[in-house]
């Protein structure tokens, strides 16, 4: 038989800092792959889960960062990555901070971190523990490149790497925009089958339906991109906004006769009158980007 | 040589009200099939560009009834349906009505229809005038079952077709919930566009990962569905309401970080902090299709 087992390289050891949900899938990735790791978390017996799985759990934060060189945080908020790692002793030391905040948190934690001599990476975890080791999962990462670079195959292991820039607060950015983008497509479904309650609508039929269709109509994001990237609002237009505009008014009927408030709605319908009143009725929808920077 | 052509099979003569922009692709299609087309329009001379294509116009929309027993029309809105057939003869014809309307006006209309003599399908078209024609196209249709069956291969021609139920309105109850979660979509692509803006992301390289996600993300309108029609809002979460609203703290404050009002997304976030005050913590997102039928 071929030994079809892979040469034994050995696998940098890591610190994890924080493991709650999230943080135990993280580590559960690393164990699994064969890397040894350290584990803190703020409430002791929360590390269970991971040293049952071969992780060492570390008696303080700081105790913690003094094992690895690699230092991974995922923490409650950026407030807690200053808590904990309050008397640790960052020099020389990598910090992948995989802590949920925004792109100012993550610009003032860099420094933070380098003022201390540490590196720093943020990170954007676009996941939920479930995904995380499967195919789909991805991490959005910015910050010091050859932090990046020396540690990727390591970062790999439980989802895939997303490098987005020098700017520490990028991933942060790309992260909160594509949960941006997300949350105005989740109201879009829950009025869409809000307005189907109460009728012989089977949920599950409509659904089929509405999933390929948010699909197709995604894709006009690219074409939004290049809208604002030449400033084009109105070449090659197919649908004008003031076209649009006249087709709202039978959302909102319909919402009306199926009793369902359209709160949801109301917001980009405002935006689409107020850009069609300033006299942009020729443009695609694109253009409204502008008119909502400006408010 | 073989011969590769079809056999010469007669195609349903029709008729077509309303030559705009979606009338117009519509008849090019049928034209382009072979189906002998009588055409109306209220300013006459939108009818040229098919007339030049080998379509008849029709002096009035009565003569335009008279010529066929298929009628599709495409006007303006509902109101002008009845305005254009106001003297026409439409008894024995079967009327199919592709303008945009609440599924009120569709089953008003339908009783209209079958007063005076006709059967009644009414049509949801999903496309904008150039994708008629091209994959990817499709129309709702609902009503008379029998309109449907007899006329299909017709109405596949410009578009493939979707028969949605018996009942008049669900055309226009599925094309409107479509729509409104399209709209949905497209206000949080705006969002996250605007985000971007002034800073030294590319637009593009946004692009790219938001589209993959929106996609990846549309997939649980199929676990909303099946939590609508089971009732149950808890099993299985992954990510609970309590913690979705406990990070959007993170959105509103980057939105505020890079002057962008949150109006577009903050009525959702009041939805499911709403929802989470009334005690439905531990639910997925699902739950709030419930409490925005009883706003």
């Amino acid at each position: 038989m071929t030994d079809t087992s892979l040469p034994s390289v050995p696998r940098t050891p890591l610190t994890l800092l924080g493991t709650g949900a999230m943080g135990t899938a993280l580590g559960r990735a690393w164990l699994a792959a064969g890397h040894p790791l350290t584990v803190w978390n703020r409430t002791p017996r929360r590390t269970a889960a991971l040293t049952a799985e071969g992780a060492v759990a570390a008696g303080s934060a700081a105790e913690a960062v003094a094992a690895n060189r690699l230092v991974v945080a995922c923490l409650l908020d950026d407030a807690s990555v200053g808590t904990a790692l309050e008397g640790a002793g960052l020099a020389g030391r990598d910090l992948v901070n995989l802590t949920t905040g925004t792109p100012a948190d993550a610009r003032a934690r860099r420094a933070w971190a380098e003022e201390r001599g540490a590196r720093f990476l943020d990170g954007g975890i676009m996941a939920v523990p479930p995904m995380i080791g499967a195919p789909g999962a991805f991490v959005l990462y910015s910050g010091d490149p050859e932090v990046f670079e020396e540690h990727r195959d390591t970062l790999a292991v439980p989802a895939g790497t997303e490098y987005v820039g020098a700017d520490a607060g990028h991933a942060a950015l790309y992260d909160v925009a594509l949960l941006s983008g997300m949350y105005g497509m989740f109201a879009g479904i829950t009025h869409a089958f809000a307005l189907l309650d109460g009728t012989d609508v089977a949920p599950g039929d409509f659904a089929a339906l509405l999933v390929p269709w948010l699909n197709a109509m995604a894709g006009s994001a690219h074409g939004t991109a290049e809208r604002l990237v030449s400033g084009d609002h109105t070449s090659g237009v197919v649908s004008t906004l003031e076209m649009q505009v006249a087709g709202a008014g039978t959302l909102l009927r319909t919402a009306a006769e199926q009793g369902v408030s359209a709160e949801l709605l109301v917001p980009f319908l405002d935006l689409m009158r107020h850009r069609l009143a300033d006299g942009h009725g020729e443009e695609d929808i694109s253009g409204l980007v502008e008119t909502l920077r400006t408010r």
